[in-house]
């Protein structure tokens, strides 16, 4: 059986159209790195763009490198490579700060152009910063939130649509890998003139993403997941240019000012995106982000979907053959329409498990209290890792080779 | 004349207790950087900080790191390294995100701790973006602001100080490096119930600063000036431990719940500063700025402060004698007490003049429409490095060697 694994694993791989962008990332030796759905991997191009970085252009060129390395217009022009990843025409994405400072903004954002709709609408199942930077945002500007499980919010926009301001949710559900119908969803909102902002976090740079196509209103997501920009990278935030005329930022910075450099009195928003830019940049991190992009070069966003497929029906071929006789349950849909870019199982000792793969050399994270969590990044995971995953799985699960110890949370999603 | 110059700078740099901090900081050849007020040079401590972070850190040890590396506490860890600074105890400080954010934290924070007060009062002549957020802050919360001259701010307290909520001032007139008193408003806006926010831009690093003992409410300030983070180097937020049972903040991110990893449903505040914590933190650039904090161990901000009015004083003597018969008025007061940690010259030719200086080798910057502006920065600046400047200024005016354009903002402060 497991040689039939084997045989499968080396076929994928060996007809495996993206096996050479394994290349543009610095793994480390001997380990299989399957939480790139947490922090991505180190891309190669990261390493030497930073030291020009630090020593030419912050240590020897100093302030002119505003101007003289563009460092002004980073924010813009990683927006807009980011953008190229999430189906954006130029123009409408812009990089800095965090997800949860961009979704404050798009939600405000959202909430003053339908000034007279009392919901904000949300996931209860979304990551908990939405929930929370919903509710914030509700309080500030009079409005009530609703939390609406995906399932239910047709149902809802038919009876209450005409209350809503904005739906607030994500393709993926981060604990089971689960898809939400981006366009479905989007359309159901401007059935009933409801604006739709997405939270990409777990979708940018994983899937094609079709942000324009499907005339979304806002969207933000990170830099530090499928798009491996490196620790805190910063995030980005889409706003359709159709909202450029008239959508009004919270956090009126100077960077996003029509003339930034004129020290007016008066706040004037700068025309387009780049109103949303809002102090100085963290160029450190933003060029490191930057650089790391350069891994998606000449990359099809459709060969990404295929393979990040193929991996985790593999993973969940291997799950049903090796582990689910050890008691592991399938959380992840196995139909491919519906399937993110992970593979999440259950097993009441989640936490003692992944702790026994690390000790091995196979990392992943798991979700309390009983999600062990298998992120594949179809830019640099194989099938021979996947197999190698669930294969010390198994063997520590079946020698009870781990701690069963409580579920303790711990890292970062 | 210029050599009773030369042998003071000989002499104040040869008795110049600081000079061997000098060594400290990478800076290049052949250059007189004079803008560490707005970007401060690099320190030696970054680069080998930095390659560790991206090469251990984020590459070998990946995910692991936000515990193995204590990723996770580094925004309250640098945050307490830059409370030192600013005379703020342990716990009450955390670095993040930018100063506009920062701005928009700390100024709805307070204005929700005296709700019932309708008056934000800043200063007409603040940094735009500390104005454009106060009037953000203001809309959101049905404020209104007033622009009151720190002159007048007394006078204005006594009238209608208990309309009040906050006064939002910085210490440094950012233009003509005039510094204002941060004591005598603090304790004016006390006595009328009203808060004091304080924007340390300018001055943190540069000189000490009491906020635990002058009873400041909020401070906020940029880790990229004299703090010598880096470009764009996040910010800082400081709150008074007598405001953490109650204060609120606006940008209820994930990392500023009570239990970060718990994935609850709804945000419940952490204890104390951590609350102000917000996204994931952009780790490379927060970790340079932490390397960066390193060039001030050991180093008295008394001792800085002295070396600076030592730094501004001898420039405004060059000044006085070698630019003044040019044409040169210098704008920073002679009086050391109320002299920042820059001298501000006016000239209708700034522009040309500052670009003139830059191609041959010190850098410097200006304020439209006509200010040069030179900082200092007691931990690299010596005397010789002023003089060399002054000399060639001097030069460069007397010979007309220089474009006589019209000025153009164009550099970030």
């Amino acid at each position: 059986m497991t040689q039939q694994l084997t045989d499968l694993a080396d076929h994928l791989d060996a007809t495996d159209p993206l096996a050479h962008v394994r290349d543009r990332f610095l793994l480390p030796e001997g380990v299989v790195y399957l939480d790139g759905n947490s922090l991505g991997p180190l891309p190669a191009a990261v390493p030497p763009v930073l030291e020009d970085v630090v020593h030419r252009q912050w240590g020897t060129d100093l302030i002119r490198s505003w101007n003289t390395h563009d460092w002004w217009q980073a924010p813009l022009r990683v927006g807009d490579a980011i953008g190229a990843l999430i189906g954006a025409a130029p123009g409408q994405t812009v990089a800095g700060d965090s997800t949860s400072v961009q979704l404050f903004t798009a939600l405000s954002a959202a909430a003053e152009l339908r000034p007279d709709r009392p919901l904000l609408v949300t996931d209860p199942e979304h990551f908990p910063t939405d929930r929370y930077l919903a509710d914030s945002v509700g309080r500030l500007h009079g409005r009530q939130v609703r939390r609406v499980a995906p399932a239910d919010l047709p149902e809802f926009l038919d009876e209450h649509g005409d209350q809503v301001a904005v739906i607030s949710y994500s393709p993926v559900d981060f604990r089971s890998g689960e898809l939400h119908d981006v366009a479905a969803l989007t359309r159901a909102a401007h059935r009933v003139g409801a604006l739709a902002l997405w939270d990409l976090c777990h979708a940018a740079g994983a899937m094609p993403v079709h942000l324009d196509d499907l005339g979304v209103d806002f969207a933000v997501g990170c830099g530090y997941k499928f798009l491996s920009g490196g620790p805190g990278a910063p995030a980005f935030l889409y706003a359709a240019e159709r909202h450029h005329d008239s959508w009004r930022t919270p956090l009126s910075g100077w960077t996003g000012h029509a003339e930034p450099f004129g020290l007016q009195a008066d706040y004037v928003p700068a025309p387009g995106i780049a109103r949303a830019r809002i102090g100085t940049p963290p160029i450190l991190s933003l060029l490191a982000l930057e650089a790391a992009l350069t891994a998606f070069d000449g990359v099809d966003l459709a060969q990404v979907r295929a393979k990040s497929l193929s991996l985790t029906g593999f993973f969940l071929r291997c799950a049903e053959e090796l582990l689910a006789p050890e008691g592991f349950e399938a959380v992840t849909p196995a139909e491919p329409e519906i399937r993110a870019s992970q593979v999440s199982l259950r097993h009441p000792h989640a936490y003692g498990l992944i702790q026994a793969l690390a000790a091995q050399g196979v990392v992943a994270d798991m979700r309390a209290p009983d999600i062990l969590r298998f992120g594949v990044n179809a830019l640099c995971t194989s099938h021979h890792d996947v197999l190698t995953a669930a294969t010390l799985l198994q063997r520590i699960t079946s020698a009870g080779d781990y701690d069963p110890v409580p579920q303790e949370p711990g890292t970062v999603t």
